[in-house]
């Protein structure tokens, strides 16, 4: 996430309530971001002393930190009582959380030609494409950005807030503010009932032509590529990555921050804990090449009567 | 789906902008549908050489096609550039697809002692019958048929569009018009945020006395008996009969196309990927009998011990 | 559930009807519940003569049956025709089902700081506390308590009916009555399409700090401690209790009536089919801990090439 316009360290320092700047104070912060996605002039943050090295030789620029730590050149460290809430502040301050108050915002952008049935709710800064079809009782979330030709169907949620929070020592959990966005290509379908995250630093992606049955969850920051077909209650881990062409068969799941390659095919039910190379067709629990597992399967089904045979 | 009026066979042409009829052109069209569910009478269509003489001898009276063949006695067969496209406007025609645009259609017919809760949504052509009672946010799609004594619990969907589509050979979907509707029978009950999707040529039927727990999936065309119970989260493929007094577990998936027997029951979080006989108890994914799956856990379970002892 | 008064056996006699009195009718009733959680002064029924001793044995004080039996001391069997249809109506009466008929009931307690979104319907008897935010299109049912700085996503359901139903001899299933509450305490986040049923007899409790993701789905009576952390498209079973800190990955499910410990972790699409100890990690389904399942479905890999070996 960039901001408008570039904030010099000094206004940064003051403006987070920072006791002390190490390093160069005449840097400016160009944006910010995750430590998993920091880029040049980024604010990037560290509250846990082990990691700050980590966070000090990441990409960004500027590091919100809670102790004194050694500067690398090119960068500033600031320091501040509560990292995670200075991070926090700004995300909320760049872009503010605006609760949806009426059905379709004025800030909303909407092409005369969509189409928009009763019981939708829009929220602000969204804009939904021309020919675009919104089913009953959907939600537009804020920042989502709608293609071309998109159908959506009833009750579903495009933009509900990413499930990443931070958790404190004491077990409970601080919620992530959700800085991505939705955006849904053109001519993609979206069954009923459906939940697609916001991403969180970055944005979550349905690609051009991919249809996806019902009661699908996107989790936040997942990029779907084109003409992917995904049939009723698959269910996609936050940030995972599925190329073109991809078929995921009903109920199957998908962790987080994985890979599946071009055209890969996965058979109802299967969980995929890892990455999957594209072009081949997978089955099972943890899901493998579906030959294989199938061989295991046949395998098992002699088995009670092998240990039988052989007394064991 | 019947015409309200048989359609003779040089109206047809014209009307579809047909280049050629092969065949009895005195013939009159009674009706369209999907090449599984054709009768005589009927219309269907081929785009694809291997399969036309399959279209010609299905039940079919009058194909279409974009390439000339043999045509069998008493049948017609009209060439026109595009099969998928002319066999798409008439169903549309014939079924026109009207977007909802009033909360409560006056096209539905709304049994006076049936109760609406606030933010339902009821489409056109529906009906709902005496003392049932669609709770908030519920969505009730076009063509829907609701018995008596039916209670649907918030934020459902019933009548989605079936999730049923044409790849095309650069990879792009055509999404096949769902023409069928969804009929929910006398004394049904069903939970929060289902989604029961129509059928394409056929319906969804969903039989007498059967409870659905909530977040259940029916797909398209799926005919589920009578007494039957299904837990939360449970998924159900198109086209796929369930007999009457089935039970499924939570989180059961079926895929589309198979037939389970009258009062079988599926352990919770099987996945049922062929036809299952009526009577018994099944687990696991791929679902076999409880008692065999059972068997095969176990010795799965002495597995790893046993190829330690055999040094394997 | 207590009555706010006590009956006298004889007012409940005359009230539903009963045939005949045995045993002390000078008793009075304090309160109705199912034969599990049944205490003394309650109402509880039964109508299978083979369950007859076990309901007289319960803690129960006023039993209602078919037919005449020997009555313990201290207690009061009352015979009517139907006792499932008195006790339906005694809860009924005592907790009358009000359809909800405008968006936010005037008999629903709301904090002035909570925030509403649209198409959010909040049902009679309800609390949401301070600083709570109710996203859009959401349901609240009747006598759901929502405490401070709760997070409700779109589209979710909070208090829907129980799954819960008495099979007739001839396959048809009577609903029992959803008696309890849903309460959701303070700092809890539940995502967009989630579905919390309420309790039959008691109360579906969500623990304070506690993170639900999307399309989450808690049976009746479920009780889920503190701090939790359930990712998407997990569903738990009615009655089941799950204590502080347990994380649920994406998928997994619980059935009924089953105990998981303090911080047990439950690995993505499992399902668990017994009580879990707490502290440890689980996978598979049926889930067993981690390492076990991993040896297992390690050794499962190397049976087919094991099987051509020994040439079995």
């Amino acid at each position: 996430m960039k901001f408008p316009h570039p904030i010099p360290v000094r206004t940064l320092a003051l403006h987070i309530n920072a006791r002390q700047v190490i390093g160069d104070d005449t840097l400016e912060a160009t944006g910010i971001n995750e430590i998993h996605k920091v880029e040049p002039g980024d604010i990037a943050f560290s509250d846990v002393k082990k990691y700050f090295e980590k966070t000090l030789k990441s990409a960004a620029t500027i590091i919100l930190l809670n102790e004194a730590a050694e500067c690398p050149s090119g960068k500033a460290i600031l320091i501040v009582d509560n990292p995670f809430e200075a991070y926090d502040q700004l995300i909320r301050e760049h872009r503010p959380f605006e609760p949806v108050r009426v059905p379709v915002s004025q800030q909303a952008q909407i092409h005369p030609t969509a189409i928009l049935e009763p019981g939708v709710v829009v929220a602000a800064n969204t804009s939904i494409g021309a020919y675009s079809h919104i089913q009953a009782n959907t939600y537009i979330g804020e920042y989502s950005c709608i293609g071309d030709h998109v159908s959506i169907g009833p009750n579903s949620i495009i933009g509900s807030d990413a499930f990443y929070f931070k958790k404190s020592p004491d077990g409970a959990f601080q919620k992530w503010r959700s800085g991505g966005r939705v955006i849904i290509e053109d001519h993609v379908d979206i069954g009923a009932g459906c939940t697609i995250n916001k991403g969180v630093s970055g944005d979550t992606v349905i690609g051009a032509g991919s249809k996806l049955d019902c009661q699908i969850h996107i989790g936040h920051g997942a990029v779907i590529g084109k003409n992917c077909l995904f049939a009723a209650q698959v269910g996609i881990g936050g940030k995972t990555i599925i190329e073109d062409g991809v078929v995921l068969y009903g109920q199957v799941g998908v962790i987080q921050a994985v890979h599946i390659g071009k055209n890969a095919v996965v058979l109802a039910g299967s969980g995929v804990s890892k990455s999957l190379e594209g072009g081949k067709t997978y089955f099972g629990s943890p899901a493998e090449e579906f030959r294989e597992k199938y061989k295991e399967l046949a395998a098992l089904r002699q088995l009670p009567a092998i240990l039988r045979k052989l007394k064991i």
